[in-house]
């Protein structure tokens, strides 16, 4: 099973997080780190990096950020080159982690490549045009 | 300037605005609803209604939600088919909120196509690969 770690600044990723355990329910081997105002890159880099020693245990492991170029994504990336079979995505919106939630077995190039297209085809647009 | 409302299931959009307003500090006409477990579709619908209609004295609204088909997704539609100049759009991730905060002057339809390739623009994968 695909480890899930999810992580922003501020409330990103226990805030999504609810929106998706109301929809989907809780999720087994599914870390939620929040980088808060105030902690230190090394704090989070720790509490990352002992989410992925735990996850890693079960399978690969897939971190979902808020912003590339965050320090939640950069800590993230700078962890995925200790180590194989970590993915690191930014940009995570509600779509591709509730499909990630329900592809968790699948091979993980397959499950990156699938959230992803999910991510792109859940931004959709609504108005009265007349 | 155009109005933004952020709203999605549980605590998707306070988490969400709590790591924007890091990256680019308080943002004014600007509304966040939360649609938290037990709360009636109405009774979310209502506060939608009362934040357009105070966002729209100031120029057009965005509602940015969660997921399209999800509860705060469709209220919205349903209020934007009563009122001219309201957008509805879902699967929002942090890269097209953080753009929509500084293009808030831009007139809407341009806003909406800006913010929306953003969003897509913000998703990137990062792994190593040997």
């Amino acid at each position: 099973m695909i480890g899930i770690i999810l992580c922003g600044h501020g409330h990103f990723a226990t805030g999504l997080y609810s929106s998706i355990k109301l929809i989907a329910g809780e999720q087994e081997n599914f870390d939620v780190i929040d980088y808060e105002e105030g902690m230190s890159s090394e704090a989070l880099s720790e509490k990352l990096y002992h989410a992925i020693q735990k996850l890693h245990m079960v399978g690969d492991v897939v971190i979902l950020t808020d912003i590339a170029g965050g320090t939640p994504f950069n800590e993230s990336a700078k962890l995925s080159m200790e180590k194989e079979n970590i993915n690191v995505i930014s940009g995570v919106n509600a779509p591709l982690l509730l499909d990630g939630c329900f592809k968790r077995d699948l091979p993980i190039n397959q499950f990156v490549e699938e959230i992803v297209n999910s991510s792109k085809e859940g931004v959709k647009m609504f108005k009265r045009i007349s």
